[in-house]
């Protein structure tokens, strides 16, 4: 048992002061000067938000990727997001399109089993469709519980599909009830413009915008659009980037197709001048899409005011500066990796290893950035952050809510906390930190996992393992 | 003190199980097999829906208009509503042009205090804006505890006010942090075709729509967008009946107004064919704007499940037919009352006194027609018919929620109740219905009003003068 | 007869190389190496381009207003739009709202009659519609040959109309075939925001344009679209300023409503920020709706291109700027007129009068920043500024037209001229240009009115007295 | 020398009643009471309009698709042409993926070279883009006169590209100066949906609508405009049939790419209803895309007379019915063909070949079903069919004008014939017509080509081989 004493709680739409008993890892009562037997641990929140524990729906932890592997394990994803206040991770799962997709989930599975510190579960990625495919996913629906899928418009090649793939995908996922994430670039065109920019000798951080500009990540929003409204599938856009692939899904939406838009925290806190930075700094701030000009934050954090934009996720995905993110250095001297020795050629954007490692800073950032700046009320930050992600994902009402039923995973959030983002004190195991140095206001103080301090006055008291895969009900459509 | 145990507890957000205890008139806990002491009454919701109370937004009670007094009084309108599962109503308070605004508020209150069932607030209408009338409204906001208005587009020389007028009461409603509800229909346009159809001779009741076309409604909401826009205050379309008035509203609001969109009952669950029923029949369905035709029912359905209408009241305004909706019968020997008598010319749709007895029924139609029929969930019809009126109109959180601390208004809502709509059997004091035999699934079971039963078993257990006045306090701008 | 040998004839269509015979005042032939009689007098056109003569469709030339009379009669303003290569006027006639109509009309026409250069016709001002007014109109349309009103929701007590006038007077119109033009912007709120402004001391010429933001401009057009999609009557909103008139137009539009947009010279080649210029120069930019700034500008540039936009018109409203535009100096030392003097007090921005003199610059302009800043195209020039003109306003095919039959009103225009605007070369009677010192590329180097020459080689030749009133005809509505 | 006398003469823009003299195959001169040596023939064209000649942007002549070819020859389809008074043909040069595009080319303009009534030109069919491609088309435009490029989105394994090939030929020809039309719908929805169909053993030519719905043209044009902003070609939209697909080229125009839009004559006057007739008569009405539903149909009609809609073709595309079209035939005892006497399996509505039989009666439709409904006016007519078609594919002012130094192609039009289609009497070679039996008003009374007269009186008088091809230069971009 445990009491969480007189906190102002937050859901996605109330806000009031009251206690929270929890009882066997879930909320048994939410009251008004609750009773408890003697001894039961008391933590007093007066004075602090309580949130229910906040769901990452978009991470990566193990990644093999551009010719390397990110550099987390559960241990230190998790650590680092239950650090940030995130209790739910759902990784991607991403078998490279030779792998078979059942051995693929039981390897990610195995990854996290008996390692994380949070719950998890898993999107699975489809990266390739075959006479075996439906029976693999379908295995994986009923008895792995997994109930969404992930799909690469990019990365040809790599996770990359085909169109009759993604539409055999699509179908599936309606008679299956599983809703479908899907990466949308235009590989093609993403093709070209790198041939383009490298022939032209330009070879530095600074053009990996340039290579995928908004039009190719419109276009891949339309082209999913297209199918989505052709096969009847829901389908969740990740790491919306830019004002175009909002306003092409939105159109689509008229149209009658089932489609949610999701953004990450990169996209709302940094901008493209980050990756324009000298001496190879910007490699730092690769990931795909891009992270574009300041206009485009902008209008993501309106929409995401206004409810267009239904999560914020993080798209973590934690390569190294010095060994992973120099893979791509253009100068000789200085680029590292097998590419380089092998060919000869040193490296350039496109051999970056693409991602940010983020799932630390999210809440803090979107807390920050984003209510105390004025841009979204409490309850959006929760809604997008937590409640949306677990309706979306077959989680709710277990994840996502502060009812009595629901698994006691809670933040007390220190508002008035002032501190700074540092790679020397951060969790997530890399070398670095996009937000290195930016003040921040608030913190999650206590953290609760089912019921288990996890952090406590900001202090790690996790325990090894406690986390738990969560296995998921097919959606009837129409649900959400 | 009260238990109510086991329900299915749905808010605008959630829906778990749980019990819910009530003391001292809020609810104090919310939880899993909550222990209270011995004796406290228990009511057994196993199997049925808790909702918080439902939160009219639009009704007229006492409402002097068209040479006659509505029907109801705040014994049968407060009872009618409970009946319904309507907890709280908030009332336009509707001077006439000449009228003192502070002694019409009082007048208003004291018909509701020491009589009303349920609680209750009120729309401060402005039908006039002179000299005196921003010291009048400072204190009706102040003092009086009213913090929204409402004003009329239509309805000139009755409760209509000029441009000018206009202006300044947006102008006062943004200073001093208050909600601007308003009836949009271009008065001079009605006015015009008004007189076209009467002098061809069309007078019936089936006439009523043509006099106030879609255009009109929309023409009407895009004037008071342009007036939003410049004065920056905040405002709530009431009744909106049709496409073009939503699109209007939408267009405004893609340019940074802040505006609401209400629609009522009738408009989602009758159509324009009701007003043209012969032998005077129609005239039970006259109210302004119109009862449109069936397209736009089914696009304000869509719009509520979408979120982009935010209520759902009734515009409830009582008028016997026999006696009152005849006062427009063109036929000289079925006519009544004193325009007959004076004029010697029989009535005419203009004469036949605008509004529809409803203020019973909206939950029952929404849950009916709405959930039943798979076009909103029950989280929707939570938000649209308590928690979002709760919020816009400054009652939130003391209403419109199922939290500690909150009025433990509670709907125990038995969903597989069925029955039909009559008049024979409804509380509303007016001789008619107009859903009159409409078959029902559903109703309000149990209702409380701050911890107190009103309807146990769907039988009538009120007390009279239980309804208390809700002040409110402005909000800052900004706020919902 | 004349012959225009070999020029680059361009239409609104088409562009070619060969000669024109006029014979009789009218265009008999348009061929290669046409023969003509001998000592017919031949212009050599080689090089240059040749036009239908331009058609200016919203000027003023006697125009009592704002206490004051405009500045150009028909001899200064019709010579001053021949030299531009504009050869008909198209002039409102504005009423106060106690003139009588049909007197109105006389008047303006007698103006004119033996006095004009070029050809001209009239809008009608509809600033009153009481009992006796539908009578005088359908007279000016069936017996003055005037077929198109104007209306002004601005200027309210001076030429503006109210709502229930408005309604008349476009149902008339639709019933009569006649367009109606409109001056769209809301008066009250103008006057509002006028108060405020000096309520606040803030007097100057530079804000003029805050007390006519782009909100009123766009709120006057929604609201005449609403009347005209209830009336059914064809509308042209004259000298549209910024992007949401456009939008707004556009919507409408949409919706079926029949409306033409016009926007002006000024609005296309100078910003707000001329009106911000120090010691009362800023004066000499007032017009309304005001100028706007850099973006609304380049807007209306695409939006004309497109053929969003219909017609460019000047607005042509002459005034002095020492003695007319200095009644509205906020200075007493340096404020003219009588309003200081029967008052006391000194001027401010709503005194001075509203106009800028332009009927001579309007194709100079047109060509120098929009054809050869390839912003429109040849054909697009001759469109806006001519065919369509003629088009809309029954003129068409006597003018707007290079073909056989329609008056021989021709601008052979020497593409590689170049010069500078001054009032001190001006033909227009006002002691500023406002586009004094501006650089031109092409000017009109001969024009004529049916085959007389005008002006030639740039010098005026014109025969005063030769410029007729055009009579009109009604179309039927769908005509155009 | 030829003189057509007084007819009334309608352009894009403007229409006026004079002569025209045609001498040395132009138009020499347009004027009024024209004089000629004695001896020139004269044709009265009183009473009749006379219209430049008309061009059909998108004919197939010599077609071998779908296991057949195109029944017509040059001889048949350009005396069709004729007689229906289109004089210029832009035919696909259609390549199979393995042949050789300047082989093509060659063969193409062999078919009709010394055969051709009426002038021609090509569209060059880009069907395959390997390293050899970008050099054969640069020959194509600058040595062979072709300057537009065709690409098919659909048809994958016949002239269907593939991405990376679409990407490089627009690249190419935005480098070029050349237009790229386009069939644009989704090769791989449309496959996914035809195997579905047949598999539920829905195969007549009623399914041929279900298999490539809306939404698979729609996709199909989103995907060319994300190419076309990508590499910044000017791209027109062949045979567009829907709303959805209007939709998304105008969204794509208002994200500034340069598209136009054509649609063709059957679907502006046939609907889907057609393609459901009984015994196998609905394979004379497939097309792809098919022709939709009556709604399409309306809007296509108001997007043609509002401008947004450029051109109407045909995509003339003859195919016998008894022996051609019963190659899709499912019935084993009616099926003919090659397909059935290999396979053993009888045809359904995939085997069926696409295309309608129509080069002869595009303009007596938009005649009859357009000018005299009151859907588009007289110029609109010329606009679409003669001018706009012209000038796209740079054959302007040579065509597409009645002005001096044009080709003397001239349709005098009778407006008062009446008649009917008829297979029976028709000039096309096909066996059937899909407008059989329907009536029309107006013809083309006499036809000329660069001065020669073809049809007389409605006769034909064609001189074979008098058909010229017609060079063309790439267009600098931003010129149309």
């Amino acid at each position: 048992m445990l009491l969480i004493r007189n906190g102002d709680i937050v859901t996605a739409t109330d806000r009031f002061t009251a206690d929270i008993l929890c009882d066997n890892g879930v909320i048994s009562a939410v009251g008004m000067n609750l009773e408890v037997p003697e001894g039961t641990p008391v933590i007093d929140a007066t004075g602090k938000h309580v949130f229910p524990g906040f769901i990452d729906p978009h991470v990566h932890v193990y990644l093999p990727f551009m010719g390397t592997v990110s550099k987390d394990n559960y241990a230190t994803a998790s650590k680092a997001a239950l650090m940030g206040g995130t209790t739910t991770l759902i990784e991607m799962c991403c078998p490279s399109r030779t792998e078979d997709p059942l051995d693929a989930i039981r390897l990610w599975k195995s990854k996290a089993d008996g390692i994380s510190f949070c719950d998890y579960t898993f999107h699975m990625g489809v990266t390739r469709f075959d006479e075996t495919t439906a029976d693999a996913l379908r295995h994986i629906v009923s008895i792995e519980g997994i109930t969404s899928f992930k799909v690469f418009l990019a990365y040809k090649g790599a996770f990359g599909i085909e169109d009759t793939e993604l539409f055999q995908t699509l179908s599936l996922a309606k008679e299956l009830g599983v809703v479908v994430t899907a990466h949308c670039e235009n590989a093609d065109l993403v093709a070209e413009k790198q041939k383009k920019l490298i022939s032209e000798g330009k070879l530095g951080p600074e053009w990996h915008e340039p290579s995928r500009p908004v039009t190719v990540e419109a276009g891949g929003c339309r082209h999913l659009m297209t199918y989505a409204e052709m096969t009847g599938a829901q389908v969740y856009v990740v790491h919306t980037s830019c004002i175009p692939a909002v306003e092409a899904i939105e159109e689509a939406r008229k149209r009658g197709v089932k489609a949610w838009i999701e953004t990450v925290s990169p996209y709302l806190t940094l901008d493209s001048s980050y990756a324009e930075l000298p001496n190879f700094e910007g490699a730092k701030f690769v990931m795909s899409p891009p992270i574009r000009s300041q206009e485009h934050g902008d209008f993501l954090w309106t929409a995401l005011a206004e409810g267009i934009i239904d999560t914020v996720g993080t798209d973590h995905a934690p390569f190294d500066y010095a060994t992973q993110k120099h893979m791509g250095h253009p100068d000789p001297a200085k680029c590292v990796d097998a590419h380089f020795q092998t060919t000869g050629t040193p490296g350039n954007f496109t051999l970056i290893p693409n991602g940010i490692p983020s799932v630390e800073e999210r809440i803090k950032l979107l807390y920050t950035e984003g209510v105390r700046r004025g841009r979204i009320d409490l309850q959006t930050l929760v809604r997008c952050a937590s409640t949306k992600p677990a309706e979306i994902f077959g989680l709710y009402p277990r994840k996502g809510a502060i009812v009595p039923g629901s698994d006691a995973d809670l933040v007390i959030w220190d508002p008035e906390w002032r501190g700074k983002i540092s790679a020397a004190t951060h969790s997530m195991a890399t070398d670095y930190s996009a937000f290195e140095g930016k003040s921040i206001v608030g913190r999650a103080d206590t953290v609760t996992v089912r019921g288990k301090i996890m952090v406590q006055n900001g202090e790690w008291v996790g325990e090894k393992g406690w986390g738990e895969f969560l296995p998921r009900e097919p959606k009837k459509y129409g649900d959400c």
